[in-house]
């Protein structure tokens, strides 16, 4: 029997899967060690979506939302939109001259990540800009799904996607088939999230919500287009993270999972709501197969929802303890 | 089999239903009159949705705009959603002894319509920021549920929502039964939109975008609240619906309906995308069942699209020629 699960294992794709147990009953959340995160994850979707419980949702008000940045993929060593706009200067270089003598672009090419942060929040602006503004949101599109497919994370030399949480994958397939609606609650862009969300989690782009820029209708010819200005239109980070359920979704979510103080508005607002609620928090404890990292992080620091998160007795996965399997790859 | 189709109309609920015809088909659209309007639909229905065909669209691609004032419901004499503002200025006054002296609010509180428009947008702005602004998200919700379950239509007496157009209830049930995703697109406030257009439409607060005013998050006692702020934040008309799409569902819809220019842009945009689409304009032309207006109008006015809608074939329904039935309550 137990070879029989771990070649369901084996068969897992990206999109998740239910696997047979041992004992016979399905395990829609195999790469999850036993443990009480899972039981407690168990658990709430079984009360939640149990009819006659007094804990019982109705399906349309189960909503559940994710951050992505080190809660469904990784976000080191630096958050991966951040190496995509890096890769974007270096492939615009030969069209842009000027930019071997000015920073922050001059740092960029010389590959200096120092040099890049020392132009602090202004200069990574810059860089964005230069390379997220200035084109329709179909040709950025292209853009994001040319880079996505083809670039390699400095320490796995894997694409991107492939540093998703196997575990979490599992999370969203079993959410949904408990019949919630899963969305993407995420810092990053919101059309660079697009690009490749719906593959890679089986979440579409109406229920992906991020930062955005300022748009601008234009017929060029007759025909319309929208063009992507280099003006912040909505930062989907800290308080605007509720803002962004309260905009898009209009409900209150009764799951919400981050794993950075970045989440705590999301997960407070959340957890305000009446009923039964989960907020998790994913830990990021396993240095060997991913990263170790907490409150002293400039990447995805997790301190004011730590502490506010054992206080209340919120879900913390630690997935050194937790995850029988962080990536997709390590169970091929 | 006359008889039985009439029984079958007169148990038309408010979310629509399917008919036998007395050729034994099933009718989803029994409000609608035989003709090019009904028949374009269906056949633009059947072409997307029959696998095989070249004109099939997968499910998910299956994203219907509709907008609301004017195409879903009436916007005569005015927007309702500014009958509500007047109404709710009247209930506040007792509060606000000062608007006896102040323009708009005392034009409004002396029932002076004339009054009250020659303030201007500056005018009609500060009713709207007044009414709309300084509450939660949550208590801005609970003020409209109140009023939309008490008011009644100045001309017919009855609440709001009995003022729907049946045949556009029955195209929304329609789409849903295949494969739709139906959006209600409006330059309306979304908040005043989400708090009855669930139930009067089936169509969920995650599929309805409009206009919003900016949002601040706020602990209170350390419980978080979204507060409302006089101040837009965006306005979904005009260039602003397919901005608005872009931003909430970030596909392209494949159907679009509106009914004034206000839609012109949400339908260029539908249009403008590759494969079989349908962009349909409902046009005012019955003064005794419900109105009739279109270039002259200031509420609703149908100029430029209407020109488009002839020149590009887009669906012109004719709303005397075309429906049966307008609202729900004539078939009751």
């Amino acid at each position: 029997m137990r070879r029989i699960v771990l070649l369901a294992l084996l068969s897992l794709t990206l999109v998740g899967g239910f696997v047979e147990s041992a004992t016979g009953q399905v395990d829609a959340l195999p790469s999850w060690n036993e443990g009480p995160s899972k039981k407690a994850i168990v658990e709430f979707v079984k009360q939640v979506t149990k009819e006659g419980s007094p804990n019982f949702v109705a399906p349309a008000e189960r909503i559940a939302v994710l951050d992505n940045d080190g809660t469904l993929w990784s976000e080191q060593p630096a958050y991966f939109q951040l190496l995509f706009a890096i890769d974007r200067v270096k492939a615009l270089a030969a069209t842009h001259p000027e930019w071997k003598d000015q920073e922050p672009f001059k740092s960029v090419l010389a590959g200096d990540m120092k040099g890049v942060l020392a132009g602090g929040k202004p200069g990574l602006a810059k860089i964005i800009m230069m390379t997220h503004a200035g084109m329709t949101s179909q040709e950025f599109d292209r853009i994001v799904k040319e880079w996505i497919g083809s670039a390699r994370h400095p320490r796995f030399k894997r694409p991107y996607t492939e540093l998703v949480y196997q575990p979490m994958l599992e999370l969203l397939s079993y959410l949904r088939a408990q019949g919630f609606k899963t969305y993407i609650v995420s810092g990053s862009g919101v059309e660079f999230l697009r690009a490749w969300a719906e593959k890679i989690y089986g979440v579409p782009p109406e229920q992906t919500i991020g930062s955005r820029l300022k748009l601008k209708w234009e017929l060029r010819d007759g025909k319309p287009a929208l063009l992507r200005l280099p003006d912040v239109d909505f930062i989907d980070d800290k308080e605007g993270k509720p803002i962004g359920i309260q905009q898009n979704i209009g409900r209150r979510p009764i799951l919400a999972f981050g794993n950075s103080d970045g989440d705590h508005e999301m997960l407070q607002w959340t957890a305000a709501g009446t009923g039964l609620r989960l907020m998790g928090i994913v830990h990021h404890t396993d240095a060997e197969r991913e990263w170790a990292y907490d409150r002293e992080s400039s990447v995805g620091r997790l301190d004011k929802a730590l502490d506010d998160a054992r206080q209340k007795g919120w879900l913390v996965v630690d997935m050194k303890r937790d995850w029988k399997v962080v990536f997709p790859f390590e169970a091929k």
